[in-house]
């Protein structure tokens, strides 16, 4: 069988982990005791590339479960859970991820995931699905369809879609309302707070937190960050969601104001170079950088490292760069997402949502292959639905149902 | 001139309410002046129903310094500023309304305004367009268009769009970001606590609110009531926006068991019959019930009525009702919106923003006559993003822009 | 019977405002209970100088059913319920106080209440104790003792203390735990939102709002205007204080930084001249001014009349003043207490457990009259516990209570 | 020289442990090169026990700068920084403590620690006065004073002090303002949220969090937990604080009804066994248990144990017990206060203001000695607000100071 991870003996360890991370998945459990009834994907090759951590593991055994063959490598270099890794390639997936990859080893892993021919593409990132475009282009059209896990991700399709060259239809989990609600707002905004703390221990309240961008991600981190008691300040491009902030009782202003006030500066555009030079040059001494987002983009730490008089690691996690103005400017995980390299990234209960979605997709993919044009998709809306009232029943929670009066009531327009 | 107002002895007061309404649109006049140079309404008859306040004076100045000839009654019975209305008949503006008009005066003072073959009609909640599509199907093809102003509102014409009898292009103003987002959730959160505190000066600190629905409107409640120090419980008919009262740290269950525990109950669903007979049989002694909802459908009054052994007037705006329990329920404003019947409904700066997109949405309609469908249009995103475009200036906030090279990598997909 | 208050027919409406603050003062329902059947007030007589609203009625309704003879005056010569008044008189109160009154007739109504050589003082700001120190200084041995409701009335006797003048005991009703932690910090919180939007109905959520003093009545506005969505600044005088401010997450400066960016400015520090001409000089044109300290000295209104260029009253409770620079700066309730010259003062529910402190620690001083030093007296830990209780079981809230092995171990020391 | 560690080659990574802490401990690194200039504690012993963190370690350095010998034990047999114990050996420091310690081994480390017939005591918890107390008692009077930095411990010094065995005074660090309203509240607030949040990985959004007691440090957790979108229900003794409970918009409630509801435990009470056996077999499946306060029995652990039918290591910090009913509870760091044993304790910038009284409160003892009584003191308020000043300047917030007609207002009572 292959694969490459760090060290199969760490599977005992990571069997532990994957069992925490079932405990607190009850949704993708659900589904996992369907699947192994009626195997859905009896025969179905899925590529994967997702980040490698016990949550992971619990939606690739669901599929698993369901008849799929999965290979799986890492979409951040540095975000695999080692013993987690292991425990999957005892169960037989093939995996291709441990953490500490250099860029060469990234690609390489893709590729070793994309060759199988696959009829399913399940990315987080965008990375896989482009690959096999570039690639690959030979077999694009023998691929049933692929999901997306995040923005930056769909965003990336979308442009595909937009220039005629998208090669298979896409479900774009990350729109999926039981997705994007909870995962990019509380997932991160929870995890962002847990990286940040571990890498740093730094007291949180009383500190002027800089957050840049505004959407579902940004707004999670703004209202974590002042939930722990900070002053936070938003930046922002679109200027309705400027206003939200706003009226959400954030600070709002450009970047080039912020840098003199912030204490730590979290991004979570998907875009480029938010945080670069001519910022870095107005911060504070003891400055914290960290990044959200998906790519190590962000950030600019090419300008931090030219401009940097030295540079030491000071903690794991926390790299001191000594300005030539004597300031220190400590960046967190290299500026890659803060949450997944400083913490353990989203807590399971969230990404049962989100994988809970992803499972349903490939089983929505398999069943309407040839149905589906060449597109991004929104998540059907049942699936959505489904996905929340699973969540619910498995909280205890109950909650009232339309009367008929009521339904009628809604569709009326008369006076 | 026609018009039927209280008493325009009130005129004075209601100019010194417009001004101080004015000074806080600074978006609105912004527009007042352009169309004050501009006159894009030249010749335009436009029949309005909106809750006549300062706000709405403002709007309605505007439209009249575009050009317009307006007739303007009342979108609820109970929500007329009397000294606004008779400001307002000053300013040459047919006004229809007083504060505690019947029923059969309500439908009278519609039928006054659509009287006169309007070019644009402007509705907030629905009633004159149904009023006109009903009564009047012979003229309702010459109208250039219309808006309506709130989500109870646009349902109905969506129901009317869906069974093909909408018989003009409508723009829903209500589903503007800048209206929805603003409005609907800081506007009416404020102004149902503003309401609900003039009612009954009660002590808002260790209550147990309970907010039926979870929308814009009900988010914003549940948000602001927690902000005053209560203890929220959200009800919901949607498994997806329960769950997110949940993860947003809201006790979530049916109507049914929180009737038990309620100290203030505010409805906020746009449905009918939310809170019954069977609910006001388990509620504590001295529960507070309180309406944000467009219509006074949500609290079903004819069961309380009927249930109830006494009942009596205790302060303006509450009513006592006893019930054969001995347990007395306090009904604030009849069951109408509490935020405009017991405050003065939305702050201006909130109206700012939904009215402008009115003021906008008119202009476009009379400038794209003719090439709209008999559809339910959204505004479109030119006008929402130049809405809170001038907002943030108006306030002094500078936003950052995406530089050329930010902008192209939003469009890449490649590796 | 003596008594002047401003129209007597007002009575029945002022008994049902009396009757809906009974009705959420269960703590005082049961003193009242209580003192009915004991009177243990039984031929005292009680000269009170108190905000003369609908909760102070149950409060001296309650003294009065254990048997006292009750003058009353106003604390404030703007905060009197003429309603209240009259239905006071009705009951055989002897009250001195209407809305509106001048200086003159605010110390007459003093003067007339003090006449009467009283057994017990009640005061809520000092001045009747100030007045009885000051003018009937033969009588003073006589007086069994005094209460004292607010922080400022507290300081001043506390000086009196200091200096030797004080002539009977006073208990310091301001600094029970179930007065202060309550009516300061979430009774004045509430009612001054409430104030200023009854004042302006003006949106709070996104603005800037300066609140001046981080004492329990300050700590208490700055979370109320988070809560409602604001952005709060902070001064103060104290450094601890000031730090806990900041690591509360508000941001902390000087009050000459601070009237630069307020849209919103609140005084609550009990000093003079918070806020004054050099601090309206820098205001921006539309800025609010609002006061909810005891007297009418925080901001500095001779400086604004003196500075102005014109003043009109805009709004009930808004003067607009007009400065030289063009700016309109809007004083509130002419700067005397926000919350109960523009609304109602605090809820009911918080003034049950204040004035329950009062009735209790009423019947205190006559139970140790002649065995209490001339020295301001917290009031006595078994009183402040009882209101508590009473008040968590009429909210039917069980606590739990501490086992004999628990007490045990509190008390221990030993390895 | 004598000291015992778990492994002195660990001294470089605590070198840059304690470098970290040191630049976010402004207050106490000016103290230090104070110190260093004027060596206050010239010749003076202390014996310590303390959190062996790096920040304690900033707090020794600083001693030592100002003369002092210092010998140190932990205070806690989970929480010692293995590698900032070593870096302090370097430095000269008689370190006596490593993580992992048996209940011998630390009473012995205590033993050390106190036969160096210290001139000043160092306590956190107690547990070092009360060695001393009943095992040295012939060197008890030879002692100048000591300090304590914790509730747990000022309540057994009391206790002591009540019956007349205190032996030298105590300053109660604990209660400077700058200590417990800061150190308490915000400290474990953060601190017991990251410790959670490394053993679990948990999400806190939508779960039902239950805080055992309402005192600073059960408050800080509170609000923490609901900033990070938690339901949190609190439990308390004492009324006045349940009703202050109440009023922060928290359900109060029983333990015995908390157990049923609740998804997470954590215990802030000072008091023995306020979760056994009675609320574990009322817990759902899953539930977490975590303490906070300073002693592991807060939790009764025997209880648990007793009980399970299971127990295993699940995580680092996470202890599986399955119960007789199936029910799987979690409890973590053994039930020892988790933000020190499962994260890294409070932050630098808490310690800080802590440390900084510890650091001043021992050269007060110097200055005084023979001048104090066998008293708990507290900590002089100079000392407090210069700490409280010196945080402020190192944050770069100045304040506004009073005038003297300020000064002179405050302290007059004339009409």
């Amino acid at each position: 069988m292959e694969y490459k991870v760090k060290d199969l003996s760490l599977a005992p360890k990571g069997r532990i982990q994957i069992e925490w991370a079932l405990n607190h998945m009850p949704v993708l459990r659900r589904i996992m005791d369907e699947f192994s009834r009626t195997k859905p994907l009896n025969g179905i090759r899925i590529s994967a590339v997702l980040h490698v951590t016990k949550e992971t593991a619990v939606l690739v055994k669901t599929l698993s479960a369901g008849g799929a063959e999965i290979w799986l490598a890492a979409s951040n270099p540095l975000s695999t859970q080692d013993d987690v890794a292991s425990a999957l390639v005892e169960e037989g997936i093939h995996v291709f991820a441990w953490r500490g990859e250099t860029t060469e080893e990234y690609f390489w892993a893709i590729s070793k995931v994309a060759s199988i021919e696959p009829h399913i593409v399940i990315d987080d990132g965008g990375d896989l699905h482009s690959y096999i475009h570039t690639n690959m282009k030979d077999i694009v059209h023998k691929i049933y369809g692929g999901t997306e896990e995040t923005t930056t991700g769909v965003l990336r399709l979308k442009s595909m879609e937009r220039e005629g060259v998208l090669g298979y239809p896409v479900i774009a989990v990350n729109n999926a309302l039981t997705k994007y609600l909870f995962d990019n707002r509380y997932g991160t905004g929870q995890s962002t707070v847990d990286g940040i703390l571990r890498a740093t221990n730094t007291l949180i309240a009383g500190k002027t937190v800089v957050v840049a961008g505004y959407g579902w991600v940004g707004r999670g981190i703004a209202l974590r960050f002042r939930g722990m008691g900070a002053n936070v300040i938003v930046t922002e491009v679109n200027p309705i969601r400027a206003l939200e902030a706003v009226m959400d009782g954030f600070m709002v202003m450009k970047m080039s104001e912020a840098a003199k006030l912030g204490d730590i500066f979290i991004t979570a555009t998907g875009n480029i170079n938010v945080i670069n030079r001519q910022h870095f040059e107005l911060m504070k001494d003891g400055a914290i950088l960290a990044n959200s987002g998906h790519f190590d983009v962000e950030i600019n730490v090419k300008d931090l490292e030219a401009m940097a008089i030295s540079k030491r690691d000071l903690r794991e996690c926390v790299t001191e760069y000594v300005l030539p103005n004597g300031r220190r400017l400590y960046l967190l995980g290299r500026g890659r997402l803060v949450n997944l390299v400083c913490a353990e990234g989203h807590p399971s209960e969230v990404m049962d949502m989100s994988f809970a979605n992803q499972a349903l997709s490939a089983k929505y993919i398999v069943e309407n292959r040839g149905r589906l044009e060449k597109r991004v998709y929104d998540v059907p809306l049942e699936i959505d639905q489904k996905v929340a009232e699973l969540k619910l029943a498995s909280m205890g929670i109950e909650i009232d149902t339309l009367t008929e009066e009521q339904k009628k009531y809604l569709s009326s327009w008369t006076l």
